[in-house]
């Protein structure tokens, strides 16, 4: 059961699953392209509805992929879900999966923190009442752990502390309404598994960049969803779009903000090792999941470079940093447990032309420049409703 | 501003700070109130409405408390009571705070995350948007940390790791969703510290025995609620309640579980300490509020020593736990910051036969003993919404 099956990471891993004869279901309730209709915002790529989506994978492969719309907040349809596809596994993207979103208002952080945290805490009493043994596979963010002075571990540290020593979960220091959704989530499923012995795998997410997979590049109509809007698109796909376009690269102040990234391909390679090695019952377990780390200045420098192969003549500018985070600091995060479970990285020097600059060209005709400059402020947020003019 | 203002806690800090001559507006629902109502339990001391409470107060001391009855998680109600009010400072306790309670079912455990996570959210909103000055006192508890191998310190730990340093928030282990919902709380607090400049003190409070303050105890109208009960009865308070009836005294399991515990009075003091020294703008700080450590053995033994000098023979009895916890283990947890601006304790040694078994034994025919067994189970919680019979 793949939840948030229809959005950019979901859908690709529907398609990936499916094709590797997992048998699928999608549960989504469609929000993320509510959230465009609401914003004016639109993917760079053309994306079918997911009925179409759905049909077209069963006229090419004959396999079919269950769906089911609706809302994991409401616990009746999500009880209704879980009683009729009877999930050995489930994947949770079901979330509200913006930081920047979180931050527009009030009323969005409200929503950011109740659709997220209560949603995984249905699917969690969904689980223990209707397939204990059902391994939660749950999407969770490397933002959770912020940027702290010392080496990133994968979910938990082995603290010496006045001659005694314990391994504890590693601290958080989420840096906006969305990620500390997160934070809370890895909390209360750490706490299930205990309690109920739950088998739960937190795949800590870096950001994800690229949009083509082997499924989706098989029919238009599969297409994946490509963000570059201020507010869904994530760093280096917003900067292959301005590229494309003859934008000015968007450096958020300094630019010595570094995070950890993976392609798109191997969001899925990650996801599909974690269901094929389930944590044991009671087993809460966390993977850092992402191949290389990267400046926001490493990622400008090098689609600068790549633009060059393709002719294209690529300009960076500063603008005023939106978010509240340090631009200059130490970050060094372990990643070696998936490596472990044998997942193929992706590189992007690899990718960066294929999967992400040769899209961006190939669509730019349908980028919407307004979409490109943030929008959205962390210290300004405010109690008030935000809408957007048209 | 006391939210929660007509609570155990909240009522009797409400006085308190009003009888120093604060200026005080009690923010409260009554829900409180209400859960008695559903689950068909009773404070041991007869409470009177929070309207002829204030109503006593007046005519007692001259001393006005504004009333504002509304829900902190409706924002336009906030807004109003910020507004017209216009507190210097913000004293939350408008919590759900029972780990019990949080654990009856799924809608209760959706509830009270709901509930603590959201409405202490749209506080947060209402300092930034309406008092940035304003300095929040929240209540967390000594149930975040869990019991960690390692001594606990107060918010934050220094880590030394692959040889680089750094302060950090202190690992948090809670074990239920209400102590889960405090996690998050904090979190959410920190972030808001360092993105918008909030001053903020966390309170993690101990566990709260006493009745007994001051102001309560002017007039019979000013007594505080007591709670003896599985649900909302603390493990000493209920202790007292069981030796005054003759019950045994229910023993979760090995009873080697150790906590901090602090009086009531110790409380009221705590609060107006936070608030008469302010944190510093943008400053999260976190102090950790009880005196004393006791395992729950060793206070069955202290009050079966009591007991005696009252007359009273006291059986101790060993239940199943109800919780998912350890039940021998290490905990040493540092105290020292209230105790640096102040605080005075009040020890149980010297509280026990006073505040406590003498109270219980005033009003033991009030006591109703078929809600003194614990009721609620860790793992057998479950998604079906959990009704209580007559």
């Amino acid at each position: 059961m793949v939840i948030g099956g229809d959005g950019y990471c979901g859908w690709a891993t529907s398609l990936h699953l499916s094709n590797k004869n997992y048998e699928v279901a999608i549960v989504d309730n469609l929000v993320r392209r509510h959230f465009d209709d609401q914003l004016g915002l639109d993917s760079l790529t053309p994306i079918s509805s997911i009925h179409d989506r759905i049909r077209r994978w069963r006229s090419l492969t004959e396999k079919d992929i269950n769906l089911y719309i609706g809302d994991v907040c409401d616990f009746e349809f999500l009880s209704e879900a879980f009683t009729s596809f009877k999930p050995d596994a489930v994947v949770h993207f079901g979330e509200q999966r913006s930081a920047p979103y979180s931050m527009i208002d009030r009323s969005r952080a409200v929503y950011t923190q109740q659709n997220n945290v209560l949603g995984t805490l249905n699917v969690l009493f969904a689980i223990k009442e209707f397939g204990e043994d059902c391994h939660l596979v749950k999407l969770g963010t490397m933002g959770e752990y912020g940027t702290p002075n010392i080496d990133i571990e994968e979910g938990y540290i082995t603290i010496t502390h006045n001659g005694r020593t314990d391994t504890l979960p590693y601290p958080k220091q989420a840096s906006s309404f969305y990620h500390l959704s997160k934070v809370h989530d890895s909390n209360n499923i750490a706490f299930t598994c205990k309690a109920w012995g739950i088998r739960a795998t937190d795949l800590n997410q870096g950001v994800v960049y690229g949009v083509r997979t082997d499924e989706t590049e098989m029919h238009e109509e599969l297409y994946n969803r490509f963000d570059y809007d201020g507010v869904f698109g994530t760093a280096l796909n917003r900067f292959c779009v301005q590229a494309a376009v003859g934008h000015p690269l968007t450096v958020y102040g300094k630019g010595g903000q570094t995070r950890g990234y993976l392609d798109i391909r191997d969001t899925v390679q990650c996801v599909e090792l974690a269901i094929a090695n389930p944590a044991k019952r009671g087993e809460f377990r966390v993977f850092n999941q992402f191949t290389e780390q990267f400046s926001v200045n490493q990622l400008a420098s090098l689609v600068t470079k790549a633009g060059e192969k393709l002719g294209i003549e690529v300009q960076t500018t500063s603008v005023p940093n939106p978010r509240v985070e340090a631009e200059e600091h130490y970050y060094n995060a372990k990643h070696t447990k998936l490596i472990e479970l044998g997942l193929q990285p992706h590189l992007l020097s690899d990718s960066l032309l294929d999967s992400l600059l040769n899209v961006a060209v190939q669509f730019k005709d349908r980028v919407d420049t307004k979409q490109i400059m943030p929008s959205v402020s962390w210290r300004k947020i405010g109690a008030k409703p935000k809408t957007v003019s048209a």
